[in-house]
């Protein structure tokens, strides 16, 4: 039997699981390449902490990536260290030396994504990153090879666990904001900085790459205008209910005629819309192509092993590619990204308003709303009893930058003491 | 620009789709593919009928499926005929004379899948057919490339968009299965006989085709028993829902120590499960790997333009293929499939009795039901002032073999006029 040597960058949650999945369903992969994959050296940056581990076979332990990058018997380099530009150094060396690679990383690919891909197309070496996006989603393959007969317009998805799982038992148990997060924090949902997660960055990477791949357009990161959860209040969570729609944290990517919109924030959307049910720390993406029309892909966004189930797939596909002697055949077109100016974007609102409860208030909203052309869609007024009411408001679609200025006005009223949330309703 | 030349069999709903989507997408796929794909010949039964087409290019339309295989400027043939055995001889013909398939045709994978793809490797050509399961759905493409790195126990989804628009309409409306088939007759979801869709066959050809693929077993339709929805009545889904349950047409397939399953049969899921929420024509299919856990695809099972947005994908990977010339390289390993014991398949189910309004009915029925060492989930009797009652049973997991001798032995009792239903209960 033929074999490849590979070796990883990294051994932590990812690594560890590619380790012991390429353990436990070896068999399976052998017979489906007629070839063993057998890991030859591991970097990691503490040998010692790993001197004690028991792994089959002659796995070793190094310190110095010039051990891996000199050894020519390995083919194939696995990253699963995170961080970007250490990463990077460390690929684009790969590539130099004709080693194809499989990264997870999703800072990386947000940021290199596509020079890198140009350096291993011109290499002659594949460079797969299945696991950068929604761990064991199969969703990058399905962009470049099984929906690249489209023209995407859309994709709209639930792409951090973290705040997914924060805002379901936000939903499910009508808890608070902090309370969700100390408990994810504790069952290792969030991490002790949760920053990354819920300020709505780690989705962000990830729909970069997205639209990288569904518009053929060179994006990264910085393109996103990013929004967290972290005004969401149970409240909100339960006037949302109350109007028939749930709260999520959706990475939305648009494209048409005016340009190509990155979106990370709060949306609400209709309860019986597919994402609705997306709960726990499960991740969704819907893809809206012009033949294919709406397609879902939903499963596990993270954790060891599904996050290993892409990366060996991944893994997979290039031992095939070395097998047959065509590693960097991969084709990939992208132009510059027209983007589309984030002002013009339009989406119906959803708006909480704390308000003197007295007569004339909703008089006074509903005129200054006039003023900017936004019609009313459902009003409800809460705690009429106390002396600050709270209005909860559902205006129609409105252009971003329409709805600040209406906003800025409203809360200068003197009958409105602050406006609690805004957040956007997207109709899919 | 380079050009591949290819003909279709067959210009019916799908076959037209295709021609549409290489026209209005043409560019989008050139400048992917760096190669012009031009349809130069079309087979078709009767020439005249499609004379007066408008298609762009010199596309001929021609009865004799010869002037396609004589000409050697076609590269790639699609295949979208449906019907098994002649479009087998064609696909056979194709592949000797050294040209690449493309097929939508779910009748004739599930028959012959295996022994054409063992052809196209032997012959060094392409044979790609991920239309045949799910339309639009990209599912054939994720089994063999980005699940491939797990072990497939459980493969399990709504498959049939006809019979899941009949079930849909029955839940939300109360309707009964007659009055919704005779609407989705009179919309075109249904057709005239509308046995291959209601009884289960449609749905068992894909999951035999799925089977094939996950378990890597020589899997045909005639493996897979079938039940219909025939029986489903208004009743059964509103006691159903009841108790948290929706009833959809289910296809499954299921590998243990002990063997493959695979089954169409309607039954019980819970409503909060991701594919309770598949509604309308939509199809949605879950596969649980042993790393990836659960993973589900969602989307448009039929139609025009979404099955041709998977043919043409495919299409654009054999042209892929061709360019870099390395056709016929696909991996695929099967078995001969051990197949487990139909009796020995087990699960919970929700039993509908029509029973003597009087006592000792009920402690009857529990007896008997304990006989056989089945135990009672939960009970709840209905029109309690007839002199027929209905009693409606959730009964614990059980081997069908016993489920159905329990069955026959209160069919039996005096005190029980009637199994009304006797539906499994899926615990996914």
């Amino acid at each position: 039997m033929k074999q490849v040597n590979i070796a990883l960058l990294g051994c932590g949650t990812v690594g560890s699981g590619v380790i012991e999945l390429l353990q436990h369903n070896g068999a399976l992969i052998e017979e489906q390449l007629h070839t063993k994959i057998s890991v030859k050296r591991v970097l990691v940056r503490d040998v010692e902490k790993y001197s004690n581990l028991e792994i089959a076979g002659p796995v070793s332990f190094t310190d110095n990536f010039q051990e891996i990058i000199q050894d020519d018997d390995i083919s194939v380099v696995v990253e699963v260290m995170g961080s970007a530009d250490f990463a990077r150094e460390c690929i684009e060396q790969c590539f130099h030396h004709g080693k194809s690679v499989v990264s997870a990383n999703k800072d990386l690919i947000a940021d290199y994504g596509i020079p890198l891909l140009k350096l291993s197309n011109m290499k002659n070496v594949d460079f797969q990153f299945e696991a950068s996006v929604a761990g064991g989603v199969p969703i990058v393959r399905a962009m470049y090879a099984s929906l690249n007969s489209n023209r995407i317009s859309e994709i709209i998805g639930i792409m951090n666990g973290t705040t997914n799982y924060i805002l379901s038992q936000m939903t499910e148990r009508g808890i608070s904001y902090q309370q969700a997060l100390e408990e994810a924090q504790a069952k290792g949902y969030a991490e002790a900085d949760p920053t990354n997660d819920v300020s709505g960055y780690d989705a962000a990477r990830k729909i970069a790459i997205l639209g990288t791949l569904g518009f053929h357009a060179e994006l990264t990161f910085r393109d996103v205008r990013v929004e967290g959860i972290e005004k969401i209040t149970a409240e909100d969570i339960k006037h949302a209910a109350e109007m028939g729609y749930v709260i999520k944290l959706l990475a939305i990517a648009r494209q048409d005629e005016e340009g190509i919109s990155l979106n990370v924030h709060p949306g609400l959307i209709r309860k019986n819309h597919p994402l609705a049910n997306v709960a726990d720390a499960y991740n969704a993406i819907c893809v809206r192509g012009n033949c294919v029309g709406d397609v879902m892909f939903y499963g596990a966004g993270a954790g060891s092993l599904p996050t290993a189930s892409a990366v060996v797939s991944d893994l997979m596909n290039v031992v095939m590619h070395l097998n047959i002697g065509m590693t960097g055949q991969r084709n990939f077109v992208n132009h510059e990204a027209k983007l589309k100016s984030q002002d013009r974007i339009s989406s119906p609102y959803y708006l909480r308003l704390m308000v003197k409860n007295s007569t004339g208030v909703l008089a006074d909203t509903a005129n200054v709303l006039a003023t900017y052309g936004i019609s009313i869609r459902s009003l409800i007024q809460k705690d009429e009893t106390a002396e600050v009411a709270e209005v909860v408001l559902l205006i129609d679609s409105s252009a971003d930058s329409i709805v600040q200025q209406a906003l800025k006005k409203l809360e200068s009223l003197a009958c409105i003491y602050k406006i609690a949330n805004a957040i956007r309703v997207i109709e899919v």
